[in-house]
């Protein structure tokens, strides 16, 4: 459902076109010092908005705190943002409510909700919901201080080359048309130990909220599908010193589920964005008859170029789900108790 | 923690050298035909066995059925299945009780549970436990009765030629080494519209439970990575007809996380092996020197060629939990509610 | 935390005195027709507002809906319901912050959150959360039309005389005290098989929900307490059709947790509302001393009043969401599927 | 389903005249010693066998671990404990199918899964799975150890002297007949502040486990029912020190859902044993048409006898699970970060 996270958990809520989106976050720990700017860096990295990738939709996105916080302080009740939609133009999606687009969750939203879903710029299917998704990763972040989080593309339209990025990504807006990309994001700082088995190890939490960003269409960690390729002698990281550094880190920051102290570092492939103005088929619902449709509207050419910000808090909410579990196990482990690994 | 599912739900238990290993289902509809023929095929799948990259440890894995079926048939109750453990040789672990393995989850879950952790075989952290995957996968299958999954390797060791996928395999275990490899699970006749938004997409329910699963690094879904190098011009899926019907599966699929009703696809990049024999760096956790090690016992050289089975299972019980879900929506939609899409 | 549901699931958010609170209800079948106007009469019922025993803060409760709503049906999007805090008066508060209220949660809410909680009129745990029930509790009652809810006080400050009700909490009022009652609930029309084994029966479900409810103490299905007291001869209750219609229904329409067709039957004891002007004993935390409060402010005389609209709402909510299980099981029995119950 | 608790949790299964019913309890944290005589003395307490009022059956009921314990400690991993299932005499049952006991859950069973359901014994609606409970609660309560837990009867057939309850057990199985009873539970050491907000407070999560209970058909906490009669003068605990001890403790140890450090204090009520050798009218679904059955086999002429154990059990599992969660937000607040209760 609409709800992700077991004792960090978020709740989405909203339609890309309705009054507003929003987040309730539950499981905050009272005394996280939080105000409506600390929302401000990412949901400004989200937007975008100059380049020619990025839609000219201007969305404020003033995160507007409801509950949760008191005097600047967390107070331990459910956190809820609310995200206001302006600039909403839903005139540019009425000519496809009987022409479902390509490649986006037009009809199988209509299959699903027998027609009753909200068709407004996808509704709920909307890359819209992504800002209630960075802003739940505001307060992740403010909830694991340790961890330091980056993100960024390391592929656009199949090139590696940084420097040709923006090049492509215009190319592809300006000829109508649409490119992927893959962001890759890194946790340095983590607490080895994170994560839980068996069904929700470091991978199965982050994976399970990284693929719920439309478009995503693959997740891999450390070496990854690469790994595939690879030999137990080449892939392995051999262990350094007691501590668990590794000479090498093929494993992503994770074995068995669990956080090594290494880097976690996630891959995310976005597919190129389906609302392009070049034609394509699709089927008239109304008289049954395929029909050649261009969508119009304004659309990102690239959304891997803001999924980078989006993918960066999903892993953020993730860790600070097994985080926050990894502690109440901690907590009941006291010095003396370690035990000698070796059993004697 | 070791449960996965909402309304078709698991919990796994067990260790590798422990009494027995086991699952229990719960949801399971009532009134399904289950016997313990029925797992038969399944096990001696993932069992192997015969080639050279399979471990030759001999898992008899009789499905024994402890609850939840009465007469031949699934009564409404939980299912539970153990699987005995025969045939354990933990001698062949304890030398490396103090040398935790490069890219095992030895040093993890003893940082993770203070050393109480049982090492033997790699206990709740080893590949054994994927025998309780397989059983809850067939419980899964008889709960769709109208999916027929299928599942296998389309890379071993980096090369997609099957005629060599034997041979890569046993030229890695004469070297003492391993390879990886990637599984490609496909599901066809998937009700368009299972999948739940916004965190229980198809994708995140079915990459969730297949992370978990030991050696998993990357899951993709229909062009997966490739759809990142790809354009919104080539990459969209035409619509060719009103039930939905597309020229190309690009998306594998799924849109907007929901099934549209073509065959589900999903790739699986296995590790290799981190278990081989040559020479390996690691510490030692009593000394604090590192020391080199090299790793006896029963392993596979290619955990993938089990995997396929694996990953096909946790496919299946992904689906399963998703239709359930589906279910209980879609009977509140009767015939004469269907909206016109259009909104008219 | 404040989640409650599994398929059709609750989440309450904001404080007392805050912008508003508010509650997201996942799970809402698609096609349900809800506007702002099907909540007036439950808000209504809970707001009371005219008689003595009723705090006289003005609270419009306008549900004001952000989501899951399109042209007057729901879209199978989760429904967001805001209700802005009006009126608020916090300074009646301030003089309380370091004198917690006797058998409030001011000291627990302290003690729980590090000093963080908001403390402005009980913050979270305010009374005041009430109306999120009971706007979650409508539109509960429209995805479960065919069952009839209806609450009643049945018992005021020990009194069943239901004549001198208005007198008991009147008199209470003047002198600067409360009372407390007991609600009694009944749902008509509940479909046999909803409820689900082990933990989750239709008692576990309710009275989970029942005592969240601020003030709640005790509560009691069918005979109850009552029950207790009885013989087996006298308490069973007689079959007296093939349809299961019994002779009596001192089980409160309940057998093994699992609904039988009869009216559910639940009373819910509220304890008196602990705000009393009269003077009380507490601890004074900045000085550690005791010291004698009377409590100003508006506050109910008898939480009771309000209670019955709140308790029938709990019940909504624990039905819907039962309904909702049980359907996804029962599309798996079809006809031809039943069973001889005798086995034969 | 039959899974409860959120971070200690408990999955039960099996059925009465099945191989063996068993639990599954996940989140102990590593590290508890943990052996099989740890279960006897709870066991014992619930068995009972000797007096009159309870069941000949002999369970002997060794606690068989499966998983999660080695070397004498937990490790981590998910207990799971198998219970035989020995002594059973399905026969005395099979003159009962097609005539449901008044009472029982034989009807709704059957309604729920369209006559799959196991009929043996009442399946997994015995009494019998509350071994399960019992075994669970003796890990519970090693999990919280600084908790003293007892429970016992406070009432029977309707009489509060204690040196009456033999007799009129007694008296009720000489008749044929059976009689209810009221347990009371106290936990004692209870950290202020366990229980979580808004649905998951000490009452919701301890009813809905409670309820869980066969028989069971009301709880309470401290005053309970007793406070609907009660004034707010009278009900009020006043606030003795800056500990937060109270003069009284009609709030049962819990205010706003959280514990304030009193002892928690339950009181649990079971329904007369429904299976009576009187005769009764059920309906016999072959024919339709009602009849008079005497129920034979050997029941308990008091459940509640035993239900004090295993309501106990009950109320340390809700609590083991509460510790844990209030733990992983405890550890966020460090002693410099706690704040001013009185906000300056």
């Amino acid at each position: 459902m609409n709800t992700f996270g077991h004792t960090f958990r978020i709740t989405v809520f909203g339609e890309s076109h309705g009054k507003a989106i929003g987040v309730t976050v539950d499981g905050v720990p009272a005394g996280i010092s939080l105000s409506e700017d600390d929302f401000a860096t990412d949901m400004a990295r989200r937007r975008g908005g100059a380049g020619r990738g990025v839609t000219p939709r201007a969305e404020t996105d003033r995160a507007n705190t409801i509950s949760g916080v008191y005097r600047g302080f967390t107070t331990g009740a459910p956190v809820t943002i609310l995200l206001e939609n302006a600039d909403t133009r839903s005139e540019d999606y009425y000519a496809l409510k009987s022409t479902p687009r390509p490649s986006h969750a037009d009809l199988t939203a209509s299959t699903k909700y027998g027609g009753y879903n909200d068709p407004r710029g996808g509704g709920m299917f909307s890359g819209r919901m992504t800002a209630a998704i960075v802003a739940a990763g505001v307060i992740a972040k403010k909830t694991i201080p340790e961890v330091r989080l980056s993100a960024g593309l390391v592929s656009v339209g199949g090139s590696a080359d940084k420097t040709k990025f923006a090049e492509i990504v215009s190319r592809a807006a300006a000829a109508g048309d649409s490119v992927g990309g893959i962001v890759e994001i890194r946790a340095e700082g983590v607490t080895a130990g994170w994560g839980e088995p068996f069904f929700d190890s470091v991978e199965s939490m982050a994976s399970h909220i990284a693929f719920s960003i439309p478009g995503v269409k693959g997740v891999e960690f450390g070496a990854g599908f690469g790994a595939a390729n690879s030999t137990g002698s080449n892939n392995n990281d051999a262990i350094t010193d007691a501590s668990g550094t590794t000479a090498t880190n093929h494993d992503g920051g994770i074995n068995g589920g669990i956080a090594n102290g290494n880097a976690i570092v996630m891959r995310v492939a976005f597919k190129p964005t389906p609302s392009i103005s070049r034609p394509q088929q699709t089927v008239n619902l109304e008289t049954g008859l395929t029909e050649t449709i261009a969508i119009g509207g304004r659309h990102d050419a690239c959304i891997a170029l803001r999924g980078a910000v989006v993918a960066e808090a999903a892993l953020a909410i993730a860790l600070a789900d097994l985080a926050l579990r990894d502690r109440s196990r901690r907590t009941a482990l006291v010095a003396d108790d370690i035990h000698d690994i070796t059993g004697r």
